[in-house]
């Protein structure tokens, strides 16, 4: 059993998340996300959990910063949570007049709590955790939670499922140091970052030689570096394992094209989507084209 | 005068950028950024002011995916702001025990605050506004808010210019109905929103489209449609104006590929950077280019 870092407080979706992705190993919650990646680093944990990226509200800017800065880091593996919450209260509470939740919880609920608690006022709270343990004080009549907080902190469960957009997911990864890579299963993600050469083109030659090669793209983020406006960074997730051969020509292409690539892993998809192979760049096409090559220069084959 | 919807409260960054892009009009605060482009798409204002992006905290996914669904709106006008905060308290208060703001804000000041109010306890407000408001009633001790926000609330300025990262800035956009474009200035952004087929290499292609015509990217946006991760859409700005030749050609080229292509507005980047021109691909090589084929077809030259 080793130590694995998580993205807290207590009882939230990073918690749910981190329970699946280490059943076996002990959780215990940091302060920040970078808190839970220094964890890591320092040799204090053998892993963190944080989000990746949230359907609604896009990107998860501190891991993905955090991840292209400082010793290099790994996702092993990644889990997908549909963000439905739910709303706790206390058993002396008649009706609710105030709901408390942080501000991204109380706006993916706002139609839910028009329709259902009409008479409710809502109240910001540092996280869904944060706002369970003020109902339990008695400071609010209810919570908007993930599905996790009822275990560590006893409420009453008013309605589950709670989401105005049903499709919402949280996408989360176990980090690792650099060490064995998970084996490949024929629905992985390789993610990777790179600063593209800050010229015109720079990013769709970069695109070019995944397309060309036939891998499809699954994510694209363009964030600053040290986060001011004028120079860039890309997040590129694809489909794929870096042990394929297809996938290693690929990462070579980019790491000749780019000053500084960093390979932040490949793993499973959560989804269980199979990779799509296109005509000519199979991964037998590519050991193939190499041996006709080799036996070229052998002077076996012309 | 006109009538522009800001996304408030008062006394926040939107309501400084909604001041100077629209200095002579009239301006009031929504609740919402929906309810900001609700209000222009329904005659209820002229214009609407909100954020789009930060640079620490990454894309403001409720204006895009508000620009891309529904009746169109345009960005006529953008402005850049730092985001230092003014840390405000009232006159009665001699040592700080609370803070309070938004977590955004929180998340932006947490070394200045402990380096400078070590004793100091976070607590979390809807807006950092709502902040100011609380310390005025008495409720907490300081509040980290825009610097407007004395002007709508009387109070003790602490400190001003505070932030962890001293270049975060954000960038805010004046949306209206589709009418008269501003005028090119040769320091122009323009803005589309496309999905993109899904298939290997659609991204590449739409963007080897712009890189081809030695159009420089500014920013890439990929964003979920319908809020779930299978499709994707892309939010791209690019330099230049789409009155120009060049960036008329790769508009239409882009409306080819895609068949769901936005404008979302040509206006001067509030930077002030020139677009790059590459050998080539400035305006009067498209111009000599069609006259050479029109005189081709015309027979006079060959």
């Amino acid at each position: 059993m080793s130590r694995i870092a998580y993205f807290g407080p207590q009882g939230t979706f990073t918690e749910q998340a981190a329970r699946r992705l280490a059943a076996d190993d002990e959780l215990f919650p940091v302060e920040t996300i970078s808190a839970a990646l220094t964890a890591v680093r320092k040799g204090e944990a053998a892993g963190a959990c944080v989000p990746v990226e949230n359907s609604v509200e896009g990107a998860v800017t501190a891991t993905l910063d955090g991840l292209a800065e400082d010793a290099p880091l790994v996702a092993v593996a990644e889990e997908l949570l549909a963000v439905h919450f739910s709303v706790l209260t206390r058993d002396d509470v008649d009706t609710v007049r105030t709901v408390a939740s942080h501000p991204h919880a109380l706006a993916q609920v706002r139609q839910w709590l028009a329709a259902n608690l009409p008479q409710a006022r809502t109240v910001v709270a540092s996280s869904t955790a944060a706002a369970a343990v003020a109902v339990q004080r008695g400071e609010y009549d209810a919570a908007v939670a993930a599905p996790v907080a009822v275990e560590h902190y006893p409420l009453r469960v008013l309605a589950t499922g709670v989401a105005d957009v049903p499709d919402a997911r949280t996408r989360f990864l176990l980090l690792r140091p650099p060490g064995t890579l998970p084996g490949p299963t024929g629905h992985d993600r390789t993610s990777i970052v790179a600063a593209a050469a800050n010229r015109t083109g720079a990013l769709a030659e970069l695109l070019t030689e995944l397309a060309f090669r036939g891998i499809n793209l699954t994510r694209l983020d363009a964030r600053p570096i040290k986060g001011n406006f004028g120079l860039y960074r890309f997040f590129i997730d694809f489909e794929g394992h870096v042990i394929e051969p297809r996938i290693g020509d690929a990462l070579a292409a980019l790491r000749r094209r780019c000053n500084n690539v960093r390979f932040l892993g490949s793993h499973p998809r959560a989804d269980g989507v199979a990779a799509t192979i296109e005509q000519g760049a199979a991964n037998q096409d590519f050991v193939n084209a190499a041996d006709w090559v080799a036996a070229v220069r052998r002077g076996e084959l012309a």
